[in-house]
């Protein structure tokens, strides 16, 4: 089975929303081992939709589309594709219990306008929507599957989740796999470069790298009859890969540099601490992304200006004189300063220049130093990023950020193993 | 004339990547007023490449491809567009001398692979490219357009600015400008109800909310044959919108709250400090997100513990023990604590329960206080966040935040107009 996803909205085509639907509905799909051939997307016009979705018939059996399930009168998906397929639009009287009880619960009254969303295309599964007033639908007709969904991204997510994968369970007859291994410190095209061969040999599973907000995604993808089967497929692959790039691995299937960090705090019961100057919170708030961190980390603080570096810090006056803010000498003191007042096994800093302005010959825009110290622990990276004319501020504080993560994982991951 | 915008890529139908170039090409077609009213999407694959071309030329004028562009054996845009043209593919020499200056300043040996990067449909209009190694291209045909740009969003971007934009203008005969009225602590669908008549009544200009990351983004969009004429044009909306919706809109053609923020503090020299808590750093990250922000922020404190709350911010344990971290008496100490400790005109702190864990009857998952103080100046904001049971750590924290950096702005006005 070959699948289109045919996205309806006249915002999807000026540009005011990004199509997060399609991408997410390919993924479901690849999971459930349906071809994704074509992505489309149409406006609130009944004619091009009608067009498109000719288009899609003549080249996949199931066509998804998203979009126009709404109350208003450009919301067209539904009496279109009903008419497409030569059914009368039904009322569906559970639909029409939801929608009144929807709209009870917010003491508010139902409209003639509301109630066109209970109307169904006869003979369709109608799938109920979790999070919003438009119902879902499905028609069968001769071979051929058209799905509606609404357009809202979380009620397309919960629709999906809980109504429609177990409905499409039926025409799928092997399942898709993946493994994501998250690399820091090297770039997309130099793990590209690495491990050519080894990509170009596997064609199941596959293997490709993906950039992700200066991290390295590599994923390996097998399709089989059954999880199991795939993942022992990727087994052969593991060693190759770990003699490439083994030592910028920091995990298996963790979604972030944050989860990995402090999911390996948590179980090694090491806490820590963060002082920021150029991250002004970020590696602060990276860590307080996730829930459960408060066992191991008391809290950090933003010292942007020099005044709060000696205060809060104890940052010596010499050494900003002597050495600037913006170095190896004031990234030990800020990491030592935050640590004793914290009490906090390990502690991170970051000291740089995030530009646009600010940088100097000898200190450029992008300059950044990040250090982690810890009882018997102490170590400076003195970073310079750039990702040539495009860098941007958000781009350097991001990277810098994401390098005390990992510069934290490393010295945690030595201090547990010495102890 | 109007326009379809192709992109091709496995990744993308995979789902692996987000189509934001077709989001960003639409933005730009729209600046132009030429209409786009299909985006499709296909993999790295000749012969469906060649179908959508087809299809894509029937209902369009202008077809803008992205991706398949590279150097290897799965990037096929070109040499199937130049064939679907019937236009061989010739050396262009200024590509190749740019590709030898390339590698050689990144000391590595072109191959021919690379090579291949250098040719160009016969006739074609060659487009720099700034940031990587593939041109782009535009071939005119019997009243059609193509055109060819690279897969990765930085170089579709750099190459539309600088070379496409410029070559498009010919194709444009009148203009569309749009203008951004930026509102907090409204809905989007509450937004829409209050406006509803006077989006109805307005065709040029249109009138159309959007919700952007706990925002409400109300975009005004004018067609005209020049800019002044179109901006013109919005003015009799702006009285009746600020009747309805006045009191929400903090900004006009500001990108978002913290660039209001900081602007703001910059233009009336008033310095601000955060304390936090269940924010954990978001809010400070969040103004200094933005350049030149260390004129008005020295810094600030993450105390997630309640150790910290009374370290650094003189929080009292009589106030934790008796009224809680999360409650009006501690959101205020943490705010006077941060703001003596800065010195800080004004001060911010939240506190709050961002689960999804930790939550009672009584403080449920995402109650959170946010008080404002400065000399003359006090306020605090108790908020209830819930998106129903879609609501996240992630999307209590982002809202949390932004209701700080909102009340931050409301507070320098009031004490900047009372000065």
């Amino acid at each position: 089975m070959n699948a289109e996803i045919l996205c309806i909205g006249t915002e999807l085509l000026l540009g005011n929303v990004v199509n997060t639907n399609a991408t997410y509905l390919s993924q479901q799909l690849a999971r459930l081992g349906i071809s994704v051939y074509h992505h489309s997307v149409v406006g609130d016009n009944a004619q091009r939709l009608e067009d498109a979705l000719r288009i899609a018939f003549q080249r996949a059996d199931l066509v998804i589309t998203t979009g126009g399930l709404g109350p208003t009168y450009d919301d067209l998906s539904k009496e279109t594709i009903a008419n497409y397929f030569h059914r009368p639009l039904v009322l569906h009287q559970p639909s029409l219990d939801n929608l009144h009880a929807f709209y009870a619960s917010r003491a508010r009254k139902i409209t003639p306008n509301n109630e066109k969303q209970a109307y169904q295309p006869e003979g369709a599964i109608v799938f109920t929507n979790h999070s919003g007033t438009a119902p879902g639908a499905a028609i069968e007709d001769n071979g051929k599957v058209a799905i509606m969904l609404p357009g809202p991204p979380r009620e397309v997510k919960l629709m999906f989740e809980r109504e429609v994968l177990p409905y499409l369970q039926k025409f799928s007859n092997h399942i898709i796999v993946s493994r994501d291994l998250q690399l820091f410190g090297i770039g997309e095209s130099q793990v590209e470069t690495l491990l050519k061969e080894l990509m170009m040999q596997s064609t199941n599973p596959t293997l490709a790298p993906y950039a992700k907000e200066g991290e390295v995604n590599l994923r390996i993808t097998a399709s089989a009859a059954s999880a199991e089967e795939g993942y022992a497929m990727m087994e052969p692959l593991m060693e190759p890969i770990n003699q490439v790039v083994g030592k910028y691995i920091y995990g298996i299937d963790v979604p972030d540099l944050q989860t990995a960090l402090v999911t390996y705090l948590l179980e090694h019961h090491i806490t820590v601490s963060a002082a920021e100057s150029c991250t002004g919170g970020l590696v602060s708030k990276s860590i307080t992304d996730i829930a459960g961190c408060s066992d191991i980390y008391p809290g950090g603080v933003c010292s942007y200006s020099n005044e709060m570096k000696m205060k809060w810090l104890n940052v010596q006056t010499s050494t900003l004189e002597t050495h600037g803010a913006v170095s190896e000498e004031t990234a030990l003191e800020m990491a030592q300063g935050i640590r004793f007042a914290t009490g906090s096994d390990l502690a991170v800093s970051t000291t740089g220049i995030a530009g646009p302005g600010g940088g100097s010959a000898e200190k450029p825009v992008g300059l950044v130093y990040v250090a982690v110290v810890g009882e018997n622990y102490q170590h400076v990276e003195k970073l310079n990023i750039s990702y040539g004319e495009q860098t941007t501020r958000a781009m350097i504080r991001q990277r810098a950020a994401k390098n005390a993560l990992y510069q934290l994982l490393q010295a945690a991951k030595v201090i547990s193993q010495t102890d």
